[in-house]
């Protein structure tokens, strides 16, 4: 028995999202069949985050047993073959220890959010870039971004459908820069709430449009309420990018 | 009568290329049609560059006369809206002088070709980069490179189609940089032969395989004749990426 950690990059518009389900086809659902066609036998895949359906992975990380000793290569090779008529591509392979846990021992995940900010509309991205025409202002939406770095009680982030059993949460570092045309939003954290990172970025705009201020921001977090923050932003714009594990 | 300066970024994977042609729909058409339903009268457009069929722009030029004085932010945001359902999109609009001509008073234009250089295969990006699996030596390239910047008959490297009266071209700088896991060929030049770019990438990618060295290289030039050098490279990876103007 060996176990695999795979290294995926995914463009997840038409997946519905990382967690198999039942009503349309999942990124990990087509990497357990790549590997039952490449095996013969089911192989369960592990996932470090279940990102939402349209959301995109650049370095998601996902781990599985494997009940033969095949090598790292031959596995990113069969898999990618068996993977060629979707957008999902096995980035790397590396074998690891059984107390690894693609989930439960990962340190941290790195999301990063896309907006494209400029009146002409996209032509290249299609549902791979959130596009919002009116001008952001990308320092204001920095300082506000300060505010929800650390801990905090993110309730009034959070998806109503969160499982999560608590709200509190670190938000190691929540960046916010322009690069041209585009506005580019890193966050970091060891593990996010359900649509929190969307709901964060839908509030940072709403600061950026000046429809909102710091001082709001802060009495946001305070109220623990979903509905006094701004709108969840599409998934369009979002990447798990990175995991880091000890 | 105004003269407007038009910049221009569009996705080329679906037209036939820049110029009107009879065999399908084409930037320049569509541009066109665009201006049709705005003005309401036949307007025609001259660019600066035409690039072929799958070849894409994040900064082609061109201008056309207008015989109302209408503001650039309105002449962009029209034709932007009449060209809502292709992925051209009008980035900025000036008004020039009637000695303006997108074509003839060009200084030289910028070319980037994207590579994906990993084995495994690509997600985003479909017809957006050339994928080549195995991994090619980047210094080689660029010390081949080298040798055709600079005044060259460059028939080797010209389509047998080209109409250019003359094979003589100044390659002003052919960088090749490595960027994680894509390479980028970036060229400049006044004015380019017909598949001038994508003819040297084809090359350079043969010099990269090791399947050409750099004294090969000095000979195709030598040689004047098309079939000695490499193939030529898809579409997919060009991008015009800027023209620049006194």
């Amino acid at each position: 028995m060996t176990r695999y950690k795979l290294l995926i990059e995914y463009d997840g518009s038409p997946f519905v999202g990382w967690q198999r389900q039942s009503n349309g086809t999942s990124v990990q659902g087509e990497v357990e069949r790549a590997l039952m066609e490449f095996i013969g036998t089911p192989v369960r895949v592990f996932g470090a985050g279940r990102t939402d359906s349209g959301v995109h992975a650049l370095g998601q990380v996902a781990h599985c047993d494997i009940n033969k000793d095949i090598s790292c290569e031959t596995v990113r090779d069969a898999l990618n073959h068996f993977l060629r008529k979707v957008p999902i591509s096995i980035i790397n392979t590396e074998s690891v220890g059984q107390d690894y846990h693609a989930r439960f021992t990962a340190l941290r995940r790195h999301y990063l959010y896309r907006i494209l900010n400029r009146r002409p509309p996209p032509t290249f991205g299609q549902n791979k870039i959130w596009w919002i025409p009116n001008i952001l202002d990308v320092e204001s939406m920095y300082e506000s971004a300060q505010i929800l770095t650390g801990i905090h009680d993110f309730t009034s982030f959070r998806a109503k459908a969160c499982q999560a059993s608590s709200p509190v949460r670190t938000l190691d570092k929540l960046q916010v820069d322009r690069y041209g045309s585009e506005i580019h939003i890193k966050a970091t954290a060891q593990s996010f709430l359900h649509h929190q990172v969307r709901n964060i970025v839908g509030t940072l705009v709403m600061v950026g449009a000046s429809k909102m201020n710091a001082s709001a921001v802060r009495a946001i977090l305070k109220a623990r309420d979903r509905s006094s923050a701004g709108p969840t932003a599409p998934p369009d714009g979002l990447y798990l990018v990175k995991v880091d594990y000890p």
